[in-house]
């Protein structure tokens, strides 16, 4: 049921719960709001199909009441880890869907690049700014990007996450970490076959996966970055590129 | 050189820096400072050349200068965490190589079933307490355990592990974790083909062992456990069950 003039969000999916594959929150039960629309096109982006125009139609006008109740539903009605991605989940309107969640005990983390600040954004409890590297052939605007450390303030438990598919991605990477200290790093190993937007494609590489990996750790250990996390995406180990686990 | 009268610790192996590969400080690069010698002896301990004491002549007695010597070497002088594992690295005196580590900027986390408490608990900044399922074929003293949090104060980061295998094991998991309702929860699914002590056995049913992971994490959403994270041992997806890495 709509409300009459509510705001709505736009929804790409929603599905859960299951574990959290990468990350801060790795391993925790978690409920995904993706949200559908992006500013960014990055080269290797593994959800497509919540960032190009030419899936719109698939994309669900919700209020912020629709979405809670869903994932009520999905959870029991327990309280839980929702997180909240996309596509850029930041240039939707959740703020009222977080003050919603947060009424019924449950948390909220955002995944976002960091190139939109929003006010809601010092209401969450976790934060993960993903600047994107050279290899995703987008430029990072850190002018943007400080501003959401503004506006996220003292609020939420806030991060960097860095994918690193190369030398240049890696340098990118000690670029940011040294502009932040304060912030907890995590290093991410590209996928470097992610999945198709017009399928629900399950194969990926998982052996070259692991190298990357153990290429990422050994980067990390010759270089000494002892203060930096080093992170496979989990679901894709187990789960492969599928969809909605 | 070994000070006349030191008190010495009775050392399995000292290697790193690698990733963490479990639990709380998972993907964190770390020193291991693997003990020697244990009070349990779990049916499907990973490290039992680290705990027969037919194995006690490959154990070396150091002092803990002699073994901040080592990790210094290791790390290159640059702080990072060092794992304090065994074993039952609890059985040992391990007050002052903590004392001397902090000196230099490290941190220090243990690992422990959580059978022997110790005052120097209170100096770590990581605890990880795994207290042992019935898989194990252990039997678990709740009173040495909370002896354990009592030593340990709010001086470390304390968090559960539990190793589960079976229905039985969840079982213990969810009791244990109503325990210490304050505990964060790390679930683990356990290495049903653990490393022989006699050789460098490199190999692991890694599918297996991502079929188990899968299992659990079913387990924990269906039961809407949604305060538990569930994490495989990366170590052993990367590396099967090689030591030193």
């Amino acid at each position: 049921m709509k409300h009459v003039n509510a705001p709505t969000i736009r929804v790409s999916e929603i599905f859960g719960p299951t574990i959290q594959g990468e990350g801060l929150l790795i391993g925790l039960p978690t409920v995904f709001v993706r949200t559908g629309g992006c500013d960014y096109r990055c080269s290797w982006c593994d959800s497509l199909h919540a960032v190009e125009n030419r899936f719109r139609g698939d994309w669900e006008a919700m209020t912020a009441e629709q979405i809670w109740e869903r994932v009520r539903a999905l959870s029991g009605g327990n309280p839980l880890t929702v997180s909240l991605s996309g596509g850029n989940p930041a240039i939707q309107p959740l703020g009222e869907l977080i003050a919603l969640g947060h009424q019924d005990g449950y948390r909220f983390a955002l995944e976002t690049q960091g190139s939109v600040a929003r006010e809601w954004f010092s209401t969450l409890d976790s934060l993960v700014l993903s600047p994107k590297p050279p290899s995703s052939q987008m430029s990072t605007d850190w002018a943007a990007f400080d501003a959401c450390l503004e506006a996220a303030q003292s609020g939420p438990t806030t991060v960097l996450k860095l994918v690193v598919f190369d030398d240049a991605d890696y340098a990118y990477a000690k670029d940011a970490a040294a502009r932040y200290l304060n912030l907890p790093i995590y290093l991410q190993p590209g996928n470097h076959t992610p999945p198709s937007p017009d399928a629900d494609d399950v194969i990926v590489d998982v052996p070259g996966v692991m190298k990357r990996t153990e290429w990422l750790v050994d980067k990390v250990i010759q270089d000494r970055w002892f203060s930096a996390r080093v992170l496979p995406q989990l679901h894709v180990l187990l789960w492969g590129n599928a969809r909605g686990v």
